[in-house]
């Protein structure tokens, strides 16, 4: 086995309580490099049309990569997938924290559950052990009762990922979380754990796996580390962490307003300088992160003394999305996401769809179990979360995603503002055109990270590959080719996994997988890695019925606005797809990867399932 | 007198050789705080139509104010200020570095400069005793050499501010540079010094002014330095100073290429990391601020073994505005016009100008001096630059200016990117209408600075006078009302006078006033205070014969550019002047500011001057 990996894969099944081994093969760890681009090779075969995603044949992954575990910055994250009941495509989500580095050390490179227990449970694995234990207690509890909870059973090294309420509820965006509020939130996860009467993963150890090269590897470390001192991100992140980008992204027009049809809001209210100037604000880092962007908050409202730190996607989300601007009120309902276990994109997406439906006369007071859903009020927002959780009057509609909602109430497709069944995030594809082709082409639905191209357009650029910022409204196709390169290296950054506020550059990076793995790489290399991974995905969306049709963007989010940072710019989507498939090669058709393409990547079986 | 000031200007009659001491009024002090607004307030009466910039009878004025040489954090500052040979309306330039603080400690306020020596001499002041030295020998010297001339024969603690070739030249846009490449650069200072054979100034002392109460400046200054130390920007300038702008300034199409005419340029080989990744880079502080947002390079190229840092501004007149790329080429620049003694914005222009002339046939290559100025080329470039400093060939010509040169050239004044005869800066007001209105009322012709209203659309704002961010491309009252206060408090900044890149909230820097002078002043009332001072240079410039529509910006920049960050937008200049107008009370047909206000701000003489 190469460097980074234990070669070990737990199974649990949960419907027989059995636990084996499954060993991971150097080939499959070499080709498609770890995290969620092994789990996608490891889940292929499984997953299939007619799979229900929250039925026991259902296979849940918690997966790690070659770095997770190790002392590479920014590095301890772990990926869930899973077939997404949310979207009836490819699932993933990942987060950071202590967790991911705990799994690993734990003497698994990753846990796959299937079957469904017959009571609530929770596993801990610990130094090679596992254990399926009795979690009847535990069920109801918020994700951070229930960590406390196991840690003050287990010890306090241990570490917890969990699902609250709304996973048990399987409302379809629910979302696992562990240590101070991390979220892996997309795709509905934590609705797998919950169809799997499976409440918690609790991880504990300090078996690292070999390092490769281990005396190049603690040569570059202090390297890695000053590289990052010296990146000017990084203090702005230790400092105010992502909500930093409220005032810059309004200054772009990126932070979708009031069910992205406005784009001018208080961004005042709701930046990091806010948050610093009301509150005493804590820097938090995941293990091993130099950078430290999480934040704790001493807070002392609604009932809480401390509360997580609030994301910029979370503050937009729930804020300007919403037309709300309260900063507590924030704050608040993103503790309540996070107790609940929802993912506060597509959770804050669905109030915001609300409001807009009942603004518009479309979603009645009756309706909505009572509520007055208008722009901006915090009290109905913090009603609605309440209610999508526990799936009541309104909620029980909502939980379901608002693609399902939109049908169920009459609201046509275009004034729905997902992509493949997934709520689209706070970048506004009309302030960076290239984030329309994300959005539209991402192997998880509307995911801003899978690339997050709006990064290269306000010049964190990609100087080993050539990706660099120009023209933030173009989409030519010199870009198209430069976006192609980021998302397959974006796809390599959730397979090491490293986080994608990682502030060393590639070349680092590929130093460091070299030395863990003991496969030497040059940075151009990842782009192919990347390549392979993006079409294994790309083959298990198409393979569950994924569309060419469905790579488009709904017209909510094509509309001009007026007024703003975009000046009233539209992305043209449809240019930009045609040179996204010829440049891919994918048929425009199908939307299938060519044949030859497949081949060519070493993904043999995908290009005969595809293609005959 | 109030703190901070020794109440003492120095006036040397250069004719005559006399010097002697002016007492200054603490009403005035109060009443125009310091630097440039006390400036104002002194000149006043000398600066009429008639007179010659260059001529004997023209004063000259270097200025502090009460924060100057103080431990305030960024207020190591002075101004210079005179008629503008350039504009022929109010001039005022200012400059950081360590001469300031030094020109404060020498026991002066001020040194009021008048008449014409007849041979080339300097001043050297130190500690209460001035006298002026023989220059013979340093006249035709380069700054950098002048400085280092002047601190081997009378010590390394005296710093110097000094003209090169361009202002012994009397090139209109020549500038003073002290320490290390510090420029008063805008409306030609160095020209007037040049007029004067006043080569140099060379300070010195430990004679700190007063302050009123030294207990409350003592507590408030290590609050202020953790303030500074809190805020990102700081991290962000200390590590790679202006030129940190240029990736975020394309992004919002912000930084104006060929000439004002397109904003698409290769901003990553021009920015601050493409300057860290290629050279060593040392922070350089002005005396006692803790930002240290200059550097010095470890060069090695163009014969140089070290050169000064690029700042934002250079690097984009004599980069994209040129098209040219080549950021050692740039460096190289930099380092001739501070060498030479010329303001790198209306040097860069020039240049810009001249390409632009050529590539559209209007300036051959015989008028040229035998040069094809094609966009990108930096020999060209290089070239011109010491053609305008040595005013040979069409050198001469771009030297009175580029609207003088228009006129000479029969270009068109809509073509010429000035406004009031003084060059347009780097930030181009497509990206931020507001900008426009800078443009285009500012007191000194188009200044960026005055204010910088560009730094509120993107998040810096000033919440004690409810400056805050929206919508960049709008230009409605509630902006302008904003903008208006935003102009009040810069003019305050270049009295008191203080950095426009202090990161010290408008609270601090009233309460540092207050410690300071013993004048207590609450935040809102630099707003009234910054009123005051606008209006006397308006008052100035309509005596020297500024007319309403003189304020107006010039087609070429008015044109809406297809591509980039702008998304085609072009301010609505009429609108936002009109309430503009309104607001400020000014007469929207002579464009004086109303008799009623005038006396209301205790400008008694101006309304009668104004008004009769």
């Amino acid at each position: 086995m190469i460097g980074g990996f234990h070669g070990k894969i737990l199974k649990v099944d949960l419907s027989t309580g059995t636990i084996k081994t499954l060993e991971l093969s150097e080939e499959m760890a070499k080709s498609f490099v770890g995290g969620s681009g092994l789990a996608a090779a490891l889940l292929y075969d499984i997953l299939t049309r007619d799979l229900d995603p929250l039925s026991p044949d259902s296979p849940l992954l918690f997966i790690t990569g070659s770095f997770t575990g190790s002392k590479v910055p920014s590095s301890s994250r772990y990926a869930i997938c899973a077939k997404s009941p949310l979207t009836g495509l490819w699932g993933e989500s990942t987060a950071g924290g202590h967790f991911p580095a705990s799994l690993k050390l734990s003497g698994y490179d990753g846990i796959l559950f299937v079957g469904r227990s017959s009571k609530p449970v929770y596993l801990f694995v610990h130094n090679g052990e596992a254990e399926i234990k009795d979690a009847s207690d535990l069920w109801g509890l918020t994700t951070y009762e229930t960590q406390e909870a196991i840690r003050d059973e287990l010890g306090r090294d241990v570490k917890v990922a969990s699902i609250g309420p709304a996973g048990e509820n399987m409302v379809k965006f629910a979302a696992v979380i562990n240590d101070e509020g991390k979220a892996a939130g997309r795709t509905g996860m934590g609705a797998v754990m919950g169809s799997k009467n499976l409440k918690a993963v609790a991880v504990y150890g300090n078996m690292e796996p070999p390092i490769a090269d281990p005396k190049t590897f603690s040569e570059l470390l202090p390297k890695a580390i000053a590289e990052i001192e010296s990146n000017p991100t990084t203090h702005m992140s230790r400092l105010y962490g992502t909500l930093d980008y409220v005032a810059a992204g309004m200054s772009y027009g990126d932070v979708p307003t009031k069910y992205y049809q406005d784009s001018i809001f208080p961004a005042y209210k709701l930046n990091g300088k806010a948050l610093r100037e009301k509150y005493y604000v804590k820097p938090i880092a995941c293990t091993g992160c130099p950078i430290a962007c999480g934040k704790e908050i001493e807070f002392g409202k609604y009932g809480l003394e401390k509360a997580d730190t609030l994301e910029y996607e979370t503050a937009a989300a729930f804020g300007p999305l919403c037309g709300i601007d309260d900063l507590d009120a924030l704050i608040y309902i993103n503790y309540l996401c996070n107790a609940y276990g929802m993912d506060t994109i597509s959770a804050g997406a669905s109030v915001a769809f609300a409001m807009n439906a009942y603004e518009k006369g479309k979603l009645t007071k009756e309706k909505l179990g009572g509520l007055e859903a208008k722009w901006g009020d915090k009290d109905v927002a913090i009603e609605l979360v309440h209610m999508i959780a526990n799936r009541k009057s309104i909620g029980g509609i909502l939980a379901e995603g608002t693609k399902v909602a939109a049908s169920k109430l009459g609201i046509e497709d275009g004034e729905v503002a997902v992509v493949k069944g997934l709520e689209i995030p706070m970048h506004d594809p009309r302030a960076f055109s290239m984030q329309a082709l994300t959005y539209a082409t991402s192997t998880r639905g509307a995911c801003h990270m899978r690339p997050d191209y709006f990064t290269v357009e306000i010049g964190q650029e990609i100087p080993e590959l050539g990706i660099r910022q120009t023209d933030r409204f173009a989409s030519n196709p010199e870009k198209v080719e430069s976006f192609i390169k980021f998302q397959n290296v974006r796809e390599v950054y959730d397979s090491l996994i490293l986080c994608k506020f990682s502030a060393n550059s590639l070349t680092t990076i590929s130093k460091f997988y070299s030395a863990i793995t003991g496969v030497k790489v040059e940075p151009k290399e990842f782009n192919v890695l990347g390549e392979r991974i993006y079409n294994i995905k790309r083959s298990i969306n198409l393979r569950l019925g994924m569309r060419k049709e469905d790579e488009k963007l709904p017209k909510i989010i094509l509309r001009s606005i007026k007024r703003g940072g975009t000046q009233g710019n539209v992305p043209n989507i449809e240019e930009m797809l045609r040179h996204y498939y010829a440049m891919r090669k994918i048929d425009p058709v199908t939307g299938k990867p060519m044949k030859e393409k497949l081949e060519e990547l070493g993904l043999l079986k995908q290009a005969k399932d595809l293609w005959g």
